[in-house]
């Protein structure tokens, strides 16, 4: 059985808010053991729960990332606006956008981020 | 050499334009010859210029296609929530993203589209 919308949302929300708190272990834990992560598009891909939690262990805590807009739910996927603010550069904002696939038992199986150097702008 | 930024971000805008004016043949006009598009995730995928074209032939014209923020732009690539209010079912939005891939003409070489049940709410 796919999981739930309602899932699929809260782990969003919960995501953006473990990147904030900076906490590696418990974003790691939401992904399933073989997944894989490409933040930003076009860098090199992280592969597996190890690989993934040393990108957040370097990266989590270094913005403040909250959803811009709903969720958009499709069967087993998500995707999502998002700004992340750098803590520390006031009036930066990095706009990205998230795609997120999920397994049957609702853990994260690849994540994909579109940011660039075009997407970094000032408020 | 990979198309701009700045094309990328108005072909967007184009896009949502010629769509909620109905325009099939100037949409189909943006996709590559050998193009392909996902509307939405999960169903039949359109191959070809042709098919794309009887798609929007079919669709376009009946909703208001507006983008929610602004365009995520990486190299060769673009992603955009929206949304779009069909003609004729006052306050029923769906909300939408779409990713889309760019050859180095400034075609578009895939589209996909994130919407789903889940995504139509109501204003």
């Amino acid at each position: 059985m796919p999981v739930t919308a309602k899932h699929i949302r809260e782990v969003f929300q919960r995501y953006v808010d473990l990147v904030t708190a900076g906490d590696a272990d418990a974003i790691a834990a939401l992904y399933a053991p073989d997944a894989t992560l490409e933040d930003a598009m076009g860098s090199p891909r992280h592969e597996g729960r190890d690989e993934i939690r040393a990108f957040y262990a370097a990266s989590a805590g270094t913005v403040r990332l909250e959803l811009e807009g709903r969720v958009r739910v499709v069967p087993g996927e998500g995707a999502c606006a998002m700004t992340a603010r750098p803590t520390g550069a006031e009036g930066v904002v990095i706009e990205t956008l998230d795609v997120m696939t999920f397994d049957e038992t609702g853990l994260i199986t690849s994540m994909r981020a579109w940011w660039s150097p075009d997407t970094i702008r000032s408020e």
